[in-house]
């Protein structure tokens, strides 16, 4: 009796208690799985790994995380050797794009929404606009097959951040500093159109809390070409919140249109996530130090947290604040983008002299150091340098945008 | 001797009947091989299993069949959760598209053919049109990232039937009515556009005739979103043949233009195969019962196979009845299609007022019954059904297209 | 003591001679892995092979690799059953393109830089142009869904070079000539749109420096349906060299556009690699043999090296001739073009009647021979050939454009 009682009690419970049969098989959230490349034999702890991804509009996508023993961050092959993030500690350097996986060139058509594409893949801390052009997209002219002047549909911000690396090599250095290179190739080629080549070594030494550039672009073609880079590099909270600021050697700020304009006094502090927020656009020039080197940085209120570039202001002379401090679910960042020229679309750039060239078999090259601070010295040693190269330069703020 | 000369017949007999060596690479019109999923344990037979398509432009497209004991039929992850096909015992219920291939969308551009891509993949039984926008393309306004108004090109019914999904779950529940589930979710994400999530859950319960549909569209962003949602479902031979035809609890009908307009009067009423068939289309208005629930039945002409949708009007106020008797080769269909719109370019949707919106994390349901008839009986039931809701009302048909 | 100081040198011998730890993982220049699938038993020994190709746009791209004994030859089902280039002993056949890679059609938007998407990825020794349209970029009119008619735009050579073969079969034919055959059916369909189906059968006898094209175009819809085929074949150094020369039995030569006429009398001719040439382009009419055929020849300077086609003339009745003597660096070629209508825009194609259509269900053949020559005597036949067919018939040279 009693036994026949306790299974009409023990039948419900295990019938609720009994997870469904289930089969996941696609999840584009959870973490894909590893594979060890590289890694430290003895020192500073450090490896390097790869996944390739699954699920959503990210399947196939190859991921190279390099963690350093201090900085974690994930270089993607796929996505032009782009940055994703970086961690520091408990600090992720990044941002939230409303855009969650790291998409795949095959799902991007740059062409659509009028040339907005480019926007359906963006969330990197770091990718690069080119190499054809950057910037706005619009029409502009070029010389086609038949030798006649043609009209191209511009595309946001170019095509360079959605081409698959070519060559990707992993490689550390058995001496000192030891450092750990992701190197890659990514080729914008075209019949009758440019051929553009980028090598790209982004590395680290164990330990620290720096990414090195050091990048080349090539003229491949034997004709004359015009070229433009630009590093959009983007973070968001923690770093960026309410009083955070930005602060580098200015030599001029320029509004990139009215409703820049219109925000002029305060464009180097942030407010907090604000819904309905439109993008603020500053053109700057910056000084460079007796090396020819600048520093950006943005620091966050309390100047406990900061991120920085270093760079030649000759390799990248103009450089774009970008500030984005909209809803969170919108996409709350700020953008430091050093670049050959400001992110206008190429037709104007052109008209300004800001559309480099480079002959046949031509290179130019770019180095740059990005910097993850976490403790309060640090930040106040790179605004001692920042104030340093400054010295009693006055910035010249221009009240209107540029005709 | 003898064996000599048979010999000599052997040989040139062997040499042409020899099959010559062979190597089948691809071929997209193969059966997949499937894996399986998840099958009962007792009651009922009923079984999950999974595909990838090789070959092609489907190559890399997954299938997931579910085989309930009594309906089967795949729902496509890489193409937003759409539904292939449905068979019942010997009757395939969906179409016969000149489009072969279940197609990855890598290989669709939404925008070719002046914004008529989506059709290069078009073949489903079942396909969602939206989020950002369903129907016609054409040029709509929007405001972009520095907050102007600009342009953008609308493509024929969205992006959403081309977008892999980012999660799928497959599972079954273990307690009465043991219901099999197929769930995803599907992002329709940007940076400075919309953040729209679907998501989808399609049941069956082993035995019955029904595929249900429950789903949530939520906008992620902060801000106020406009979206269209419309389901595709469309069907062909042998249930589409000459005198099919259409039942629902119509209240009001207006042709989409001239040409269905010219022929309004047989609009419930199917031919057969027509070369040179232009599409007539009509919008329709539908009675819900007490419930709130509708129904909408497409009758073979002996009355012994139909497939029908039941839902809330009020979720999908808007229906649209597709005629597509063209020829065979050139996809002999037609599609029921309830909507939160009707499929005209957006602009004109949003004059007459049936753009639905969003607010920031805001969700919205759908919950829809596909079902399948293969007996006369219960043909004559869901007749009497649809003549019950609609009751003594009549239908207002409208001579001439909206303006 | 000693100890030591052989420890001061070996420690920074060592260090500098010890390979960094490395790790590559894409590289797209390296060979890919190659898996034989058919291979001669007895007799010339010949093999078929096939691989997937990896990094950057290649991505997936898979090859079939035929090597006759001594012809060999890669042909691409993933772009549209293409040919890719040619060795025969030590030279190779084909054109060294800017663009390095076999590009998967995932990364090819045909639409892009105003239509010219398709330079993205053309780099074949042959590869075909069509279906739908070939030519110039440019809008046509087309009957669209509602039986309207609307405006598309056309894009350069049209789709079928970027679509993947649907059904890929390699075989040997046991008995005499003991031919290998890579046969293809690339399907260029969609709703509301062409239904175009091409059969491909590439073969060659072992042994031999001919590749033989046996193909069919079929409209797999109800209704009449335009098409153009164009078979680009392409060649660049060693071959096509200063002094090298076009020869082919010519009835009618019209140069494409006021470019090209001015260097009409040097048109069979051809100057070395040239910066900043521009494209002279030739419309050809040929003269068939008795038995139909006609060849075109490319010569180089000493008669040493050719390459050839021979085909119907009524199956392609119009020859373009394309001369591209730029550098090397942007693409130093010439293509020969057998078509079914001239590449210019479809629609000044349709005004001169060169656009041929297929009645639902309608199938046209083509045949065509290329063949390769390495040997002066050879090349000798070759060219007493083409005199045979022109006989005394004089070339009619236009001096301006068509209208």
């Amino acid at each position: 009796m009693k036994k026949s009682i306790v299974w009409l009690f023990l039948v419900p419970l295990c019938a609720f208690s009994q997870e469904p049969a289930k089969s996941i098989h696609t999840d584009s959230s959870r973490s894909p799985q590893w594979t060890e490349l590289l890694s430290s034999k003895k020192g500073i702890p450090w490896k390097v790994r790869k996944a390739v991804l699954h699920g959503g509009k990210q399947d196939g996508v190859e991921l190279i995380e390099v963690d350093n023993g201090s900085l974690c961050f994930q270089v993607i092959p796929t996505r032009g050797m782009g940055i994703l993030a970086v961690q520091r500690d408990s600090t992720r350097f990044g941002w939230n794009s409303p855009v969650k996986e790291v998409v795949h060139p095959k799902y991007v058509n740059l062409q659509a929404r009028g040339g907005l594409g480019w926007l359906d893949g963006f969330n990197e801390m770091m990718c690069r606009c080119g190499l054809e052009n950057n910037g706005g997209p619009g029409k502009d002219r070029f010389i086609n097959n038949v030798g006649d002047e043609a009209t191209m549909d511009l595309t946001l911000h170019g095509k360079i951040a959605n081409i698959p690396a070519s060559k990707v090599e992993v490689f550390a250095n058995p001496n000192p500093p030891f450092d750990i290179h992701v190197k890659g190739v990514v080729h914008e080629r075209m019949f009758y159109g440019p051929k553009l080549e980028l090598q790209v070594d982004i590395s680290t030494t164990p330990g620290s809390h720096t990414i090195k550039l050091s990048e080349t672009v090539t003229n491949r073609g034997a004709l004359e070409q015009e070229f433009e880079l630009l590093y959009h590099s983007n973070y968001g909270a923690p770093l960026l919140e309410e009083g955070a600021r930005f602060l580098a050697p200015v030599a001029q700020v320029t509004p990139i249109n009215e409703n820049a304009a219109k925000a002029n006094e305060s464009y180097p502090s942030y407010q907090g996530p604000t819904a309905g927020f439109t993008e603020q656009v500053y053109c700057l020039r910056l000084n460079a130090g007796n090396d020819g080197f600048t520093e950006a940085l943005l620091v966050n209120s309390k100047g406990a947290l900061a991120a920085g570039i270093r760079y030649r202001v000759k390799e990248l002379p103009y450089f774009t604040l970008w500030k984005n401090t909209s809803a969170v679910e919108e996409g709350y960042v700020t953008g430091l983008e050093p670049g050959t020229n400001f992110p206008r679309p190429r037709n104007v750039e052109r008209e300004h002299g800001r559309v480099p060239k480079l002959k046949g078999g031509e290179t130019r090259n770019f180095e740059l150091d990005f910097f993850f601070l976490t403790q309060a010295d640090e930040v106040q040693s790179a605004k001692e340098r920042i104030a340093a190269i400054q010295g009693k330069r006055k910035p010249v703020v221009d009240i209107s945008p540029e005709k």
